[in-house]
């Protein structure tokens, strides 16, 4: 019963906090959309021990992981339109989540063609709002 | 002082709980030298929202976890022999920790040949200690 009552009262909770990390998700992909890098990286916490996992390791805060895409994405045609799909939301933590999903780049063959992956993305809750603490996208 | 004494009496828990981690890490190195990939999966939680993305996604329990493994690895060669590195041990939460490293897979021309890649997983400690949740290798 006990047990019940505070899925009930917890429940209300874990939705809005998925929600805030699916809003989060979202954003990125407009922000990237408008080829907005800056406002993409900002995501990211900006601390020393955020990490990216692609084909290499990235370190560090928003600037280390913006110079990243900015080398790896260096025109608007690189960067061609971004898409996610299949976010599933787990909280970990009352202030932790786990989002996986599925990215697509639609690419004109200047652009380097469509391409597609998926993420990992580890995220917490602090003052500033939700921000992933780590990445690993293949 | 508050704070430094309930970082004194927490620091040695967190250094206990990362080494418990470590340990899973390692032991499931040991498994696959051995060839024993029931071991192996035998680290990944027993639970329908498990998650293992590679170059698809596999969901569900230690069998399905086990029946990714044989399929991706079928003999011995195919398995080769596998080290990780560059392990890092992150506590998310109490009871959950993200471990990221490298793993080198050295083998044969007929096994494929030699291969590597990173890792990302997500551990959570319950009465059967710590469990893999979810695991993005690529």
């Amino acid at each position: 019963m006990l047990r019940r009552l505070f899925l009930l009262c917890w429940t209300p909770l874990l939705f809005a906090q998925t929600d805030e990390v699916r809003t989060l998700i979202k954003n990125s992909e407009e922000a990237w959309n408008r080829g907005d890098l800056v406002a993409f990286a900002s995501a990211y916490e900006d601390a020393p021990d955020t990490t990216f996992i692609g084909r290499e390791v990235t370190r560090g805060g928003t600037q280390a992981i913006l110079e990243r895409y900015r080398r790896t994405y260096p025109t608007r045609d690189a960067m061609g339109k971004l898409a996610f799909s299949e976010i599933e939301i787990r909280m970990l933590a009352a202030d932790v989540a786990l989002a996986t999903g599925k990215y697509e780049l639609k690419r004109t063959a200047a652009g380097g063609g469509d391409a597609s992956g998926r993420f990992t993305l580890i995220l917490r809750r602090s003052a500033a709002g939700w921000k992933i603490i780590h990445d690993h996208s293949s």
